[in-house]
């Protein structure tokens, strides 16, 4: 028998202690070991629940419990979960969590102190919900050089690139309706500006390149310059606009990582992923180009890969050294603003004044309105060219 | 350092090697493990190779060697194989194997034994080439009832059933293109005739439900029927046929198991997966939906995929519950013939014949060709009303 503990019982947290009641015999055959949840972290009282018992607001019950080995940490924000997984790791106890606040910001102290105390921190939940794609990048894949990651990391602003094409719909309409449907919050910023993106692309860049990668200083871009404009001409030109992250080796063995809207071929899987659902390219060099998929957040998907981290702290029992990452500074990241591709954009300027810049550029067209593709240029390169003219300007994915 | 043993320097054991080698740096900064090839079985002669000392054309080098403690059989086939894996694992060392034939065959008690010696027996690369899928369903996805799994299991059909489609051309001529570039066998049948599918969902099937499915008990149809003029008519649709391989819970608990053409819909990732790559759906109580994706063949890919079995085997010492199953002898494996479902056919009927027959048909019309579709029925009540009229018919996926 395992004793395990759960820091906050709020959706995720609440659905560890279900998913782990439910399906109790399953995971005992799988796994060959018993789970029982000893205890309950949370300041709200749950004294009414049938297991209301095991609830505590004190950390150092769980802290002090010397039959507590792992702890599932899923109360979100970086203070005090951070505090939590630092004392609890120093106290010999494996720690996981579906907190990527905390895991982009602290991700490689917290795994050098596991691995100091011979402990597990496993953070699979904290990117793409429940689909398996950490466990897989750093096991599965651990035989590759992985050396391009891309994804579709949020199912928020995927629910409303996905309705503003379907429905012809504009963002502002369409950010509403997925408000009332709970898929976005009241403050959509984390969302739809990226950054909840970002900190996921830095989590899975972290771990496939060996250093950490902190948000803040990834080239970040949300979606609320897209209009129903851009997506009906883009779907012209054969594309559709997913909200990517994406991670990059360059040749000389600098890192190119970033978070934009970005023109996505409509043959190319990525393209094909709709609503709030998740993918996640992975390129390694032997196993060339994979792709995992499903459910990027909700309850019981967010519970399955928490769950699954617990079974694996508790069966690896401090034992596994994929998981790691270092805090070098030495890294560079690139500026990708001078990385050259292929841009989507749209200007003010006359289709005569245009191809006198660029005459390479080729011209787009639906419902009256217009919008270019040139390829082998730098997004500095075209921004210089049509200063204030530039509109809005999007990478195209290759 | 950790001794191991290569079985076979083929294709797939000779891309084992020459991975270890490669990404020798990369393996021991994630796994913390250096890996040495102590030994090669082979009967062929290797003696000109740098590495020409290790090989052995006995199987007792390998055996009888206390320091080699993972093995990789990369021979193919279930003999010798099958009787070289039993006494591998007999004398307490784990084997990993990219072996389809010898898991679908002998899996259940090759786990066995694997559990009774406390050494692991492993196959990521037996399904889907390089893509993560069988450690994922094990444990990544630990905490779910797995109750559906449908996959693109074979690269050469689906190579095949691309380019039908998208050069328009008939099955004979693409059979003998695929055979003149490599991705086809000069006997094609176990592709074509989804032998090779088969096997892969009964692995799958297996993992996930706990219990030994054999090949021979499961429905398997391949592709050798279906007519330029059948992917047209799907396509017109909005389907396009795909090779699954399926496997479902019923509601009783009974098993579902199938190989065979299927009109999946346009929308459905699925359905736009192509050419040689590989698709496994896997549905879990708690995760919902996921898919992994990527090449299913391939020298490195599969490498890739042995590789992470070694690093694992080694990590893990012998401590890896989860992969496992029984050879129950209790279970049933439902008549999927008598399963209500959706039906596209073609018949030698005339419409009217046909309406009368079946009044809630859907006329399908394409390039003066016919087809029909029909829901609610199943495929043994289609076959007795339509007798020798029915020239073809396929389940659609749902």
């Amino acid at each position: 028998m395992v004793q395990i503990a759960v820091l906050g019982y709020g959706v995720v947290g609440s659905g560890v202690v279900e998913l782990l009641q439910k399906n109790r015999e399953e995971i005992k055959k799988k796994s060959g070991i018993c789970f029982s949840v000893k205890r309950i972290l949370d300041l709200r009282d749950f004294s009414h629940l049938p297991c209301g018992d095991r609830f505590t607001k004190d950390f150092s019950d769980i802290l002090e419990d010397e039959e507590i080995t792992v702890i599932a940490e899923a109360m979100g924000g970086i203070s005090p979960a951070y505090e939590f997984a630092k004392k609890a790791l120093m106290a010999g106890k494996s720690v996981v969590t579906s907190n990527k606040e905390l895991v982009a910001a602290k991700g490689a102290e917290l795994l050098h102190l596991a691995r100091e105390n011979q402990v597990n921190f496993l953070f699979e939940a904290s990117v793409g919900g429940g689909i398996p794609v950490i466990h897989p990048l750093y096991q599965c894949l651990s035989a590759n050089r992985v050396d391009r990651i891309a994804g579709i990391l949020n199912g928020t602003t995927n629910y409303i690139l996905t309705k503003m094409e379907t429905e012809k719909a504009d963002y502002g309409e369409t950010l509403k309706r997925a408000q009332e449907l709970g898929y976005a919050e009241r403050d959509p910023s984390a969302d739809v500006d990226g950054h909840d993106a970002c900190r996921k692309i830095c989590i899975l860049a972290s771990l496939a390149f060996g250093n950490h990668i902190y948000p803040e200083t990834v080239y970040t871009e949300g979606i609320r310059d897209i209009t129903s404009d851009d997506i009906l001409l883009a779907g012209a030109a054969g594309y559709r606009i997913k909200l990517l992250g994406s991670a990059a080796l360059t040749e000389s063995g600098d890192m190119d990582v970033s978070v934009r809207p970005t023109l996505v071929s409509k043959a190319h899987l990525l393209a094909n992923i709709s609503d709030v659902f998740n993918g996640i390219m992975i390129h390694g060099d032997a196993v060339g180009e994979t792709l995992f998929y499903g459910r990027g957040a909700g309850k019981e998907a967010t519970a399955s890969a928490v769950v699954s981290d617990i079974i694996e702290a508790a069966s690896r029992n401090g034992n596994c050294p994929f998981v790691y990452w270092e805090d070098r500074k030495d890294h560079r990241l690139v500026d990708g603003s001078a990385q050259k591709g292929s841009f989507y954009f749209r200007t003010d300027l006359s289709e005569d004044a245009l191809l006198s810049v660029f005459p390479d550029a080729k011209k787009v067209c639906a419902d009256g309105k217009t919008a270019w593709i040139i390829s082998s240029i730098s997004e500095k390169e075209l921004r210089e060219k049509t200063k204030e003219h530039l509109l809005i300007s999007l990478k195209l994915f290759s």
